[in-house]
């Protein structure tokens, strides 16, 4: 195979057939991996203002979806801290917890559910300048680290795509590969990719629906984004990242 | 690399780098491909109901994104040909075409949508049981065959996941990756797979806005599908279903 050919086959499911799946982890009786990264005992966590969603926002999905674009140009407004509570829900928020399992508001692939979401953040009322991580488990953030010149690293991880700095915050995810792949096998990577798509696409729409814009990026320096995140690389790397700001 | 790290290489970014994107077809100056599949001139065309969708639907996104679950269990009940042009506009319906790109109701890396959409069609009224295209530029239906059996197909083409071929119609998204790669060369694959998960959160939503129930499925036989499809496995092949039914 050439290497289209290889990257082609990496979008199939043929290797399903290959697969043994009684030698998965899972089917070996191995322990489900944590569904959320540990939080430090000494973590910095910020409560995010809970609300009964349906409440406080009333749009009709059809406008959500027949409105939303790529919004790549944000206005010098800060987002609110219950903003970003309800964008955090929408993408990632949980509903339920059993053991290992964690139900969210996104679907996952057999509910391995392997993201975790940084935020950078730039102008958010009530948060410094920095690097956070969200926790769905208690739906509160932890701070990563405060940074003023957090927006410059940004946009140099993003390869000079300026409005990944220039957003009130920008949603970065990474993934945990191995929470799918004591499910899945070598069948996990491909749904991964499927699953960040599930998640992104609620944003879109989450922010269409309190008047804030996003657009997915896709083109980073991994490495260095990685390096920005703190994040080894290996076990956990980014994935996915999508500005947000007032527009 | 072992065959894992191989894998989870793929979903980094990290390719980028490599890339010379003054060598991409585009980047060359060879025009664009079609952004959908040709029809012949002798095919079956059925015109699918188009509606002011605001005004027909009013559904709070909130609800939609809290109410969505997998829903595998589908009553012996029709979808209407009206259901089904709303859940076809909301996922790959075409908003605007200039020259070979078109914009849709769905994001996608680069605009370049690289998916077709067939329908296995089984309980929908007006619509004889048998394979279907979507024909997003005319919002259209296009008969590629009729045959009483293909419930079960489906289902052995899903590893006998009964619920495939028990729905009143299950979406079938193929990947048409040239379109992709004309522009993004080898880092257009990821991105491939994260596009279709733009496409089928929105199917979520969409079914829950009508009251109808979805759940993606990301393990078929690769081989037996594409033929079930009529599709050559290598520039066109299956990437996702999702089977849609009353609940």
């Amino acid at each position: 195979m050439n290497e289209i050919e290889r990257n082609r086959y990496f979008l199939k499911d043929s290797i399903r057939k290959r697969i043994d799946f009684s030698r998965t982890p899972q089917s070996m009786g191995v322990e489900a991996p944590p569904f959320e990264k540990p939080v430090p005992s000494d973590a910095e966590l910020i409560d995010l203002p809970v609300r009964d969603w349906a409440e406080v926002i009333d749009v009709n999905i059809v406008s959500c979806i027949r409105n939303r674009m790529s919004r790549r140009s944000y206005r010098d407004a800060p987002v609110s801290l219950e903003e970003l509570s309800f964008l955090l829900w929408a993408t990632q928020g949980i509903r339920m917890v059993s053991g290992n399992t964690a139900f969210r508001n996104v679907p996952s692939a057999g509910c391995r559910h392997t993201f975790e979401t940084y935020l950078a953040v730039f102008n958010v009322d009530g948060l410094d300048q920095g690097l956070y991580r969200y926790i769905p488990s208690t739906h509160r953030l932890m701070v990563e680290y405060r940074d003023e010149g957090l927006s410059e690293r940004i946009i140099e991880a993003s390869f000079h795509q300026r409005f990944t700095g220039e957003s009130a915050v920008t949603f970065i995810w990474t993934t945990v590969p191995y929470r799918m792949e004591w499910r899945y096998g070598l069948a996990a990577h491909r749904v991964i990719l499927m699953d960040a798509g599930h998640v992104c696409q609620n944003l879109y729409l989450a922010c269409e629906a309190i008047g804030v814009g996003t657009c997915a990026v896709g083109a980073y320096d991994q490495e260095y984004l990685d390096e920005v995140l703190g994040v080894d690389g290996d076990d956990e790397f980014a994935i996915y990242m999508a500005p947000v700001g007032r527009v």
